[in-house]
């Protein structure tokens, strides 16, 4: 298999670092998101939605959405248990997953793409408007992830990290979408 | 377990859409988001985003979202499997019903809340120029979407109907938020 890569950009990140967590190593095709090559003729003929990460089985077959690859992966090397082994654990992972992506990793690739300037070409249009309106978003849903941490180690579970990967990959995110953690929010 | 539901938004829609398919029937507890039941007391003491569904286990333990309850029933009653049972066929599920839900359902609730009257005090602050940048968005994958159905019958595998799920609850969705279904999609 092949996993056609896109460097810094948050996606591919949690397809890397749930990787790294199982230990396993899959050959990557790197692509340079700078030089727009996301949409390039190779990664459209695979994403016709033009996004990466994209993972090409040896059969041709195409995975595309990074957790969709993820939980390929889980299937196929369970050790760790990423996303939960009952099914309570499992349910929960999801919930918390979600709610980090949909409300902070997603809150915060809004502002990003539609308040930095090197993002025109990649949001048409950019509308500062919606780009503002996202960072109390994220810092609001960040309040109450800081109040939940306050009495466990992980997000969801006991050692069930895919969604504090996703939670990780959102507040490195904030950097470049300028959006400050807030200092009080010590968990 | 009680299922806390919110009656015609398109998530409660969704864990009722899968129940059915599956065949199982879980107390529903009526909450009227008009009358913004969703932001109860009652509600928020159990899902401080203020979102339904919310399922209450025996035990009192909150599972939101609706694909991590539908994860939960589908653990619980695995027959007939709505997300796949080979890893790639999970996974292949997941792929699309993460496209369906991201490309098209999102941005249908995008158009929605931000340019519906009725939704000036659900979504602050209103922006109408976002409203209207993702009509073209939900459009643009329904052509995708057509195209790939022109060749199968469900979105995601030869029976497994999540992702379909998604899809029809989005193009229902498109009547309030205004967005027409292009005659020449005909598939």
């Amino acid at each position: 298999m092949n996993l056609f890569d896109g460097g810094k950009d948050p996606n591919p990140g949690r397809v890397r670092g749930l990787s790294a967590e199982k230990g396993i190593t899959v050959p990557l095709v790197p692509v340079d998101m700078g030089a727009m090559g996301h949409r390039s003729q190779d990664v459209t003929a695979r994403n016709p939605l033009q996004r990466l990460p994209v993972l090409e089985l040896d059969d041709g077959t195409i995975l595309t959405e990074s957790i969709a690859i993820c939980r390929y992966f889980e299937e196929l090397y369970p050790e760790p248990a990423l996303f939960g082994v009952t099914a309570l654990e499992k349910a929960l992972v999801e919930m918390w997953q979600r709610r980090v992506e949909l409300n902070l990793l997603m809150c915060v690739a809004h502002a990003f793409r539609h308040l930095h300037p090197a993002m025109k070409g990649w949001e048409a249009p950019q509308i500062a408007e919606w780009g503002e309106a996202n960072k109390p978003k994220a810092l609001e849903f960040l309040a109450l992830l800081d109040k939940e941490l306050a009495s466990r180690e992980f997000i969801a579970g006991d050692s069930c990290p895919v969604a504090d990967l996703t939670g990780l990959i959102a507040v490195d995110f904030m950097k470049p979408a300028r959006i400050t953690v807030p200092d009080e929010l010590g968990n």
